[in-house]
């Protein structure tokens, strides 16, 4: 009879968040909650991995299905995330028999790890030692990121609105700049996000649609910073068009592989520079021509947008976190559902699966077709590629004039272990 | 006959351009469009004033009405703005003949102004200049600016939607740091515009609702900035919430009224510190305390960012166009129309007038009385006074997953002088 009984569900948060993360734990606990004999409680770690080493989770059966329903819509990790690696096997064996420790302890059957590549590597190392241990676990994976750099899968939940976020950005601020070009400001840059791979750069293509239009430069991390180069197409558009909008990705780098945000600025006490790449590069336009600039950083700002999210994005999150569970329940483990992509005009979509070993540690950048041939702009191919997923609005709903995000009551599961963990 | 004949108007935007301004424009060429028998037609000033001065005009009845109807929800300046002060009558008395030299030959007989306290001086000015040489014109100001510092004015338009800007980023980005707060981001810093009042650093206020929320700090320029105090209240936040958001004006400044974005500090290269102040501070917590942070600027996101309208913002943009045009159809001249506020819970407010002796070149700051004991947060009154500002949205219209925003043919008015003007 113990044996039939169900087990508990773990599920976790990992790395930088999302706009739309907890509509894939949305997906993944209403879902979960329509198999009750096969899933008893899902709990949720506080603050990711940590919440499963220190014995530290909520209850997510004690949320309304209204507060379910509202994560949806809400950005930011809702139960916490972390940024904390888990070793290799062979260097820190302990902190994964703690792992299965804790869930030995709470009839955890069903480890679910929202995250991204790290993320799928340790949920992949959590279904090998749990064998090992003679605890089996059902390890799942569920795609997120906002630097859309998952192997395998066509795109990942997180991208897709951060995407919308900085086209329409880009498109808004690029009116502002040319209403004011004569007699003031004639360059701006927008700083994104995208230390590796320039998909959130690549998006703010998106804001232009015919030659000419904003943005007229876009600065890769995969298209070496060529500073000449760069002067001479700001030079160009102006002269042209009368403005230049840029938009720079955090991860461009110079001829010697270094960050130009780390390009040995220093301040008056010697301090590394402050800033990112956005103001390095306005200032450069400044030096070379004179040139009047803004720049904005949009940071956080562009993966907690929620309130431009992408209604493809949102459906897709939703999407994986219900897939999850539904793999699990199918017996499937080590793997995570991806997106299938079956066609882009129109488009159509479906959910896969991958083995967590074919997207562990592997990093997808913007392939070299999807940029043009000067390395300042996206072709065709990539815009095909992109527009799908900013398709679409999905508001949350407004109260006296702002958004109504989730609150959860987060209890606590009571503790079962007398020992604590160090982390 | 001739003299029975409708005379034209003239619209000009200036200064800085926000979500809304278009609206106004909307709401001033339809209203023109009702009275035909008046009103001939609206020319708008190329890059405002200097599309007078230049006799570079836009004629707006060939637009159509779908096109001046998009104006409504379209950020920027349609028409061009500038930033270009006429100098006083006395020292550059050419600029303001040359102004009624263009009116005249276009048989102009209505001169809009769309912009901040220094235009409401521009056209006080061009009333006066007009009747002193024989060519009374009627002059209306159009008030508009993010930064809210209009006198008489209960508000400004334009500052309703950048404040909601500003308010729910605010809102959703300490939900992503507060995800993230325990292995990684403690400090986060907003930087906003407002280099002389504070009205959009107080917005940022409206993100939080109880004890505790975000932000936990706000820095007003008209709060002298205190090092110790400032970092004082980052430790009590960090160490009682686990993380600190902060909502920086640009404006801020030490006791000296120096402003901390110039304080001195020098890249390698000894020029001056690229990045505005949110760097500045952000970089101040991490020193004192080794607190890992992130910061945001949002430059003209904020003031372009119509895709997050507030409803009651746009409505009121509008209603000043509107107003504008039945006021100088009264016969009013020199004066501008203002917002009054008849209650705020419930909000009702209604249109009244001022004259533009009365705005002009005055600057409204936050009172201390909106601001807390401390000099870090906003006060009830102060959230009385805003929450209505930002209440409703007002979405434009999205095709693939863009907002659609209005392009105008922009059709040059034939020139009549023979002569230019030099700027």
């Amino acid at each position: 009879m113990r044996r039939q009984a169900p087990k508990n569900a773990f599920y976790a948060q990992s790395g930088g968040v999302t706009a739309v993360i907890n509509a894939s734990a949305c997906g993944l606990i209403e879902t979960a909650r329509k198999y009750p004999k096969r899933i008893a409680k899902v709990y949720a770690g506080r603050h990711g991995i940590i919440g499963a080493l220190t014995e530290d989770m909520i209850d997510t059966s004690k949320e309304s299905a209204a507060a379910i329903r509202a994560l949806r819509h809400t950005p930011g990790g809702a139960f916490g995330s972390a940024r904390y690696k888990l070793a290799g096997l062979d260097q820190n064996r302990t902190q994964y028999e703690r792992l299965i420790e804790v869930f030995r302890a709470h009839d955890i059957g069903y480890f679910f790890y929202n995250g991204g590549n790290d993320s799928m590597d340790t949920a992949h190392k959590v279904s090998e030692i749990g064998a090992q241990l003679g605890y089996p676990i059902t390890c799942i994976g569920v795609p997120k990121t906002v630097d859309n750099d998952l192997a395998v899968t066509d795109c990942c939940p997180g991208f897709g609105s951060a995407a919308k976020y900085i086209a329409v950005s880009t498109r808004e601020a690029a009116l502002d700049v040319l209403s004011m070009a004569r007699t003031s400001t004639k360059v701006f840059v927008l700083e994104v996000m995208g230390r590796h791979a320039g998909w959130l750069a690549a998006a703010g293509g998106l804001a232009g649609e015919k030659s000419g239009d904003a943005p007229h430069i876009i600065l890769f991390p995969e298209i070496v910073f060529d500073k000449a180069k760069f002067l001479a197409k700001v030079k160009r558009s102006v002269e042209g068009s009368g403005y230049c909008v840029v938009v720079v990705s955090e991860g461009v780098r110079d001829a010697d592989g270094k960050f130009l945000a780390e390009a040995g600025t220093k301040d008056a006490f010697g301090h590394s520079q402050l800033g990112g790449v956005g103001p390095i590069v306005a200032q450069m336009t400044q030096e070379a021509f004179g040139y009047k600039f803004h720049w904005a950083v949009a940071d956080y700002l562009q993966r907690a947008g929620r309130h431009l999210a992408s209604k493809v994005d949102v459906e897709q999150a939703y999407a994986v976190g219900q897939a999850a569970v539904q793999l699990a329940l199918r017996g499937k483990n080590a793997v995570m559902p991806v997106i299938v992509r079956k066609s882009s005009k129109p488009y159509r979509w479906t959910i896969g699966e991958a083995p967590l070993a074919a997207v562990a540690n592997k990093e997808k950048q913007v392939p070299r077709s999807f940029i043009t041939a000067d390395g300042f702009g996206i072709t065709a191919a990539c815009r095909r590629y992109l527009l799908p997923l900013i398709n679409g609005e999905d508001y949350p709903p407004y109260v006296r004039g702002m958004p109504a995000y989730a609150t959860l009551k987060g209890a606590p599961v009571v503790k079962r272990l007398a020992t604590q963990f160090p982390l």
